[in-house]
Formats: structure tokens, sequence, C-alpha cells
């Protein structure tokens, strides 16, 4: 033993008060003192009787710290010649002396692509004015909560097991038969596919069937999470231009595609509902170019005056037609349940190929929101929240029209539950959502869905889940956050 | 209205004893009329009075029916002239009369190879002898179940925004303080990236570390989820050879490798435990090539003599690894919740990337996760299973030498939840399973996990899940199997 180490195995102690064993804690601490080179390769360990007297435990404490630090390589021992450390921690050592991790760590172009555009997360503590956000204050928690701990005791097979990665039956029925009343949906429950989310939908169904360089006509602007799955899985965007008046689906300079993606029922972010000839004509190309369509369904839920539009699938007799839904704005965002209705002759395929991406959806929240439709809370549920937005959308766009109308426009619109706040002057959306947040509200600037055009400027306001006093709030915030630019 | 339209519309009617209004029944009914071609494009309909006469219903039920058929274009009106079928749907009509799916749907390359190579589906109804499966029966339900119904009644913005997409704070916390004292791993819970399971924290990886073309070193024989990731993000793998005395590192034929995939706590398929030497070179390896380790430790927790081994992760000074863990294997698989740790030079780009993907996971299980581990009844479960398995394996291992000797040697392994039974004569282990599933028990070739090399056969069997009765159930029917087989 040198002089240095017994120094350090001076230093070495345990505590009798602490849950974890002796020999236990002897090992962490040699193995820490190892690993960062206070002990250094090629140094002897102290004979065990000795360390025990020193530490004041038995001999058999020690013993068993050595004996995992040998059998787990930290030690070496020979017969009559003590132990030591290992002399190949060397190298880990010298690692430990150097600067720790490289400067530029060398990422794939897709892992650039895919961590460049992120979803906008949310500020805490803050009025949330996002879109896409339903009320959860309505949500009917204490039932919700009684189906959950009643399922999570369950011990039947089909929560353990997957029999399909697509979903479980149950689910899978209740979704079928929702969307056949509800959205006019024409599908069998095989060809719903359960997963962690619209976004995890459209991932998946971006990389199935386009390749990289392949053509994705884009809604433009469009859906910011749709855009980054296209482009994650190296897709080459094409603008399809959408207005107020509709989609531009005879735009002559658009490169054949392979995938077209399209909010027919409610567009994102400009609020726009697809005709019947436009949906029809979509159909022709998709058929015409041997494409597939998405038809994301976020919001389709949603129409105030009337019943909802039915959805652009049921009109789709060739199966070209991917829907896409989500419970994230019906229920709640981060319960994480989406599905997609995919063709026939797609299903196979989807079930396998989600088994391999990991996005299929945990077994209990399934069965828990199987239960849930069954029971009828789902569409009691929504037919509250349709009449509960439709009053705040009306007093959301009074409010607004009182308070914001030097500086923006909102309009009301028949469907969603976000609307498009349109900027009356020059203003960069991103220092009113920057002013906003020092307001104490979380606001999106529209322009982040703009890719290929001049963005327009404005706000994607999500009115839906704030009540009286934070709707009025957030918008005296707004208008102070609209004033203190005005001041700068 | 033409004759055949009067017989068309004779066959309508509603039914008053459903729950559907009236105007809905007929608006549901003349749709899916028009849609189904029996109402042909361009074709009249009855005026509003006569049908109202017809059905035995209010004239304003027929209006609000034909009204919303109008404002979704099914229907055209004019002036004076009645109401007909819209025109255009003369397509979707024509479309319906024609083949309904294209008959090989184009899907993508990367498409393709994600559904050929799924995970393998577990059979109803039959004794499960996957690998893979902890013990269900044994699982603390009544306190989950406690846990989370608390959990779903919580209306705090933290359960309901993702502030981070990477996890709550509460569980990436209560991972990381696990993972430094149960498993050697050097981390801050900035580091910790909940997933959707492991199954999506290889997909995300393999994502966002390689492009197409990228070499990346694959254990052979090598864990079929991982293999399928890798050849999913169009990674060219190179065969790092696994054997039962270790990891062929030494091999010269590898070439520059970007990504290297290993499972150092308990190889897949084989069961062997990397040794501190091999655990260096290849940490040493990754640093030379600017290389990325994904360390699997899928069942690190079980290790029946002594304490388990502490993770590689701990030698790594370089932020080489990246490493992968799953509750899959010690609550279960079901649950849906795996988690990455991922080097700090990683984790912005990380929390950025799985947004897109929506790999991310529901709140509602990470703060129920998180409070089960915070009490203490995660460890004090593993400490149970610990010992079951233990017994469990002793007892597996003597009944398959009693039993199967003709045919199968099972060795005992000092890790993992499931064992290695290899041939002792020459069978196709695609047969032996199926026999056995005739049989009623479902287990796994082992063959599925070789890609390079001509495989070894036999079976890796699960015997974790399984109680007395279960295990003594299956070999008596995998001796049942092999016996057919010998028949034949």
């Amino acid at each position: 033993m040198t002089n240095r180490s017994t120094l350090i195995f001076d230093t070495l102690a345990v505590d009798r008060s602490l849950e974890l064993p002796l020999h236990r804690q002897l090992y962490e601490l040699l193995r820490s003192y190892i690993l960062g080179g206070r002990l250094a390769a090629g140094s002897s360990l102290p004979a065990t009787r000795s360390l025990a007297t020193h530490l004041g435990v038995g001999r058999n404490t020690v013993v068993a710290a050595y004996e995992q630090l040998l059998a787990e390589g930290y030690l070496e021992a020979g017969p009559g010649s003590g132990t030591w450390v290992a002399p190949m921690l060397q190298r880990a050592a010298e690692q430990r002396g150097r600067a720790a991790a490289p400067a530029a760590p060398r990422i794939s172009r897709r892992g650039t692509v895919l961590a460049s555009r992120p979803q906008p997360a949310r500020q805490p503590s803050t009025i949330n004015l996002h879109p896409g956000f339903p009320d959860t204050a309505s949500f009917p928690f204490a039932g919700w909560a009684r189906l959950l701990a009643r399922n999570a005791q369950r011990r039947t097979a089909d929560l353990f097991d997957y029999y399909r990665f697509a979903g479980h039956p149950a689910l899978r029925e209740a979704i079928a038969d929702y969307l056949r009343v509800a959205r006019g949906v024409d599908c069998s429950p095989e060809q719903i596919v359960v997963v962690t989310g619209a976004q995890a939908g459209l991932d998946l169904v971006a990389r199935i069937v386009t390749d990289e360089g392949d053509v994705a006509w884009m809604e433009e602007p469009g859906y910011l999470g749709a855009r980054s799955a296209l482009l994650g899985s190296g897709a080459r965007l094409a603008p399809l231009r959408c207005h107020r008046q509709g989609w531009g689906l005879a735009d002559a300079g658009l490169p054949p595609p392979r995938l077209i993606y399209v909010t027919p029922s409610c567009q994102w972010p400009l609020g726009t509902i697809m005709r019947m000839e436009e949906r029809l004509q979509l159909l022709e190309i998709a058929e015409r170019h041997d494409a597939w369509i998405i038809e994301d369904d976020y919001d389709g839920e949603y129409r105030f005056r009337g019943r909802p539009a039915p959805a652009m699938q049921g009109l789709d007799h060739a199966g070209r037609v991917i829907y896409i839904g989500t419970f994230g704005k019906t229920l709640f965002q981060s319960l994480r349940l989406g599905f997609l209705v995919v063709p026939t002759a797609l299903a196979d395929t989807f079930n396998r190929a989600v088994s391999v991406t990991g996005q299929f959806a945990p077994l209990l929240l399934q069965v828990t929101l199987a239960d849930f439709i069954r029971q009828g809370h789902f569409a009691s549920h929504l037919k509250r929240m349709r009449r509960l937005y439709a009053r705040r959308q009306e007093r959301f766009v009074e409010l607004c029209r009182q308070q914001l109308g030097p500086w923006m426009t909102v309009d009301a619109n028949d469907s969603g539950i976000q609307l498009l706040g349109r900027f009356t002057r020059p203003l960069d959306d991103q220092q009113v959502a920057a002013a906003a947040l020092a307001q104490g509200v979380d606001v999106q600037p529209v322009s982040i869905n703009y890719h290929h055009d001049v963005p327009e400027h404005g706000l994607l306001l999500g009115y839906a889940g704030l009540d009286e006093r934070q709707t009025v709030a957030a918008i005296a915030a707004l208008q102070a956050a609209f004033r203190s630019l005005d001041a700068a």
C-alpha cells in the first residue's frame, strides 16, 4: 500500500443509519473511486482484515464488496499477492481526464430534420391559448377514474398480451361504430390501427407510404406537425395552396404526388371546410396518380351549426384515403390515444409495422376508453362540449372585437376549437407571441404553419379550454401585449 | 319522379323506437342510397311534402334532412325546379362500380421493411412461453389501481400540458435516481427520455443517429426487435458475432460503425454477461469511430446470484452510450413505458425529435409510475420477483432435464427471465414451435434472432410468468410436441 492510497482509504466510511447494506455501501464507494480515477488502475487495495478494522465492520462485509467488484472486473486478485484495481481500467480513467462529450455530436440528417421542427411546447404557469386544447375542467374525471381503476385490477390475458398490435378488439370496434355513425366513415374494426396519438399516426403513415425523395402534397399553410412528420420521412413537399375560398387543386405546377395531406373538416390553420366537389376532385387526383390521401380529421367532431360534415373517407370507394383521428381534441391531449382508419389492403401492413415502430398504445387506456365510449360517456361529453364551445366561441369573438380591434380581426368559424386571428397592421407574430408570454399568455404564431410562401402573420387562438375568467384575462393580456409593441 | 326512383323511395322508412332523431335517420338513409349508387347522380328527389306523407313524419323532418344534404353537397336544388342528387357524384358511383382497392397497394420500400419483420404476436388462449414476459399475477394491482385512480382525478396543469416532451419531471427524476443506485448509470433527470416502450426507443434512436446506408453493428444472433428497427431506419447491418464465451470485438472484417447495438447485461438470446474488458474495448471502439452505442438493458434487473452487474453506461466518460430501459419486463409489457438515457449533448435533440415521432408517453401513466417508484413499491416488487424467478428458473430447468432431455438442453442462467433451450438433435425450431402451438403452448423459435449466419435452432423459453401448474403443463406439452415430430 502506497502512502497515497492509504490516505484515500482513510476517507472511506460507512453509515449504519442508511437502509443500504454495509457491503453494498462499500461496493458503491470503491466503484465510484475507481471510475472517478481516485483509485488508479493497478493500485493495491488494503487487506480485507485491515480495511474492516478501519471501517469498524465485520471482515465479511469487506469480502462481499471485494468479491462483487472482482466478479464485475473492477478488481483483480492473485494467489498470495493481494487485490488491485484492474489495469485495463486505465483507459476509463484517461477518458475521464479528457473532455467529456463530443463538441458537436454526430446525428443523422434525418435526426437533424426531426429535431429541427418540434411541436410547440407549452410554457408552465401561463394561460394556455394554444390551439387544439379542449376544455379539461368539464371532463368527467370521476367516472373516468372509476373505469380506469376497475380495468387496472382486471387480470385477464387480453390486457397483458398483444394479440394484434393494431389495438384491443373492444376499442377498435367501439371506434369503428362511432366513426360510422358520427363521421360517415365506412370501415370495419380490422381497418382501425390504434396509435399513441395523431402525431404518431402521421409519422407512421409518412414512413409506410413514402420513401426518401417521394413527393407529398402538403397544405400551405398547413399543420406544422404533419409537415414535420413528412419531412422527417424524407418526403419532398409540394405546396397544395389553401385559401379561405378553398384548396388550390387546379394548380398546374404541382408534381405528381405519392401522398396528399389534407384537413377537409376544418383546414388548419384557416378553418375552411372542404366542398363536396373538391373532395371528389381530390379522390380522382389520388386515383389518377396511384397516390394516398391522409385525411387528418383532428377536429371533425366540432361543428356548431348543423351536424358535423361527414369525413371524406366515406366517399372513397377506391381505398385511397388513410383517415387519422385523435381523442386528444375530444378528451384530452395527454391521453396519447389516436387512431388510423386504413384501407383494407393496408391493414395487415400497418399491424405489422406498428409493432416495430413501437407506436401502439397501452392496453389499459385502450379498454378504459372502449368502456367510456360503449357506456355513452363519450357521446354525451361531446354533445356538452359542442354547446359549451359554441357559447365560448361567441363570447371570445365578441371580446376580441371589443378589445383587440385595432390590431387583430377574429372571425367566428363554424368548426374547430381554435380561431384564426389576422393582424390588421404589419406585425411579426413571433414578436407578438413573445410579448403575450411576457403578459402571462401562451399563444401560437400562425406563421409557423407556412413553409413555401411568405407567411401571413396572426395568431391561432385556442379558445375552447378557457372559462370566462381566463378568457377575459387572456384577451386583456393580448391587448397589453399589442400595446407594449406599439410603444416599443 | 321516375318509376325507378319512386320504387326506391317506397323502401325508405324511419323507426320511432330508435334514439336517433327522425331527420337524422332520413339523412343517413338518403346519404347511403346516394353513395351506394341506388340513387343515381342527377336523379330527382320527391317533394318534401309527399315524402313526409309517405314516411308519416312532419314536413320539417324531411326539410331538415334535405338541408343537411344540400349543405354537404350531396343534393342540389334550383328555384322552382325541385331537388336532385348532385351530378358530380357520378364519379363516386362509377368508382363504386369498379373493383375496390388496388390489387397491390404501393407502399414504400421502408414500409415493406418495417412490415416484413414484425414483433412476434401472441396467440390467445395458450400458455405463454414467449421470452420477456414477467409474472403478472404477482403484480400489486390493487395498489397500482389506487394510485392510478387518484392521479386520474388530479386536474393540475402538469397532467394536461406537455412542457417537455421527454417526460414528466417526476418520472424522469424517479428513473434517474433508480438507475444511479440500482444500475450504476451515471445520469441526471435531463438525460432521461420517457418513451412508449423500449421498441419505440429503439426506433427513435435508430432514426436519430443513422441515415440510410450507415453501418450499424448488430449482435448476431441478436434481438429481432432491435434488428427490425435498425433495418427500418435504413441502416446497413454488420454482424457483431456473439458466443457463449463473449462478443467478437476483434473481428477484423467489420466495417467502421456509426452505431453499435449490444445487450451487455444479458445477451439476447444467449444470456451471456459482457466482461469488463469487453465493455472497455467496446467504448474504445465507439470513441475511435465517432460512433454511438445502444446499450439495451432490457433485463438488467434480473440477476440471481449476487447483485445485478452495473450498466456499461456508468463506464462511459465520453458520452457515447445511449442506454435503453423498459418497465415492460419489471412491471408488465402492455404498460408501454420505456426510457432512454442519452448523453447530455443529445438531450435537447431527443426532446424535440420525440415530439415529432409521437413516441412520448401518456402523462397519467408517467406520474402514476413515478408515485409507484417513489413509494417503494417498485423496489419491493423487484426484490420479490428476483426471488420468485430464481425459484421458478431452478424448477423449470429441473423439469426440462427430466422430461425434455432427449430433445433439448436447458441450462440455468445467472440472469434474465428467459432461458435458451438448445436442441440436441437436428430439428427445425419453427416446426417445433408449430407443434407446440398445436399442444396449446405458444413458444418462440430462437432462429428468428439470426440474420447473417446459419441459425442455431432452439427455443427461447420465457419461464418467469408461469406458476407451478402452468410450468408442468407447458413442459408436458413441449414433450408431446417433440414426440409428435419424432412420430411424423
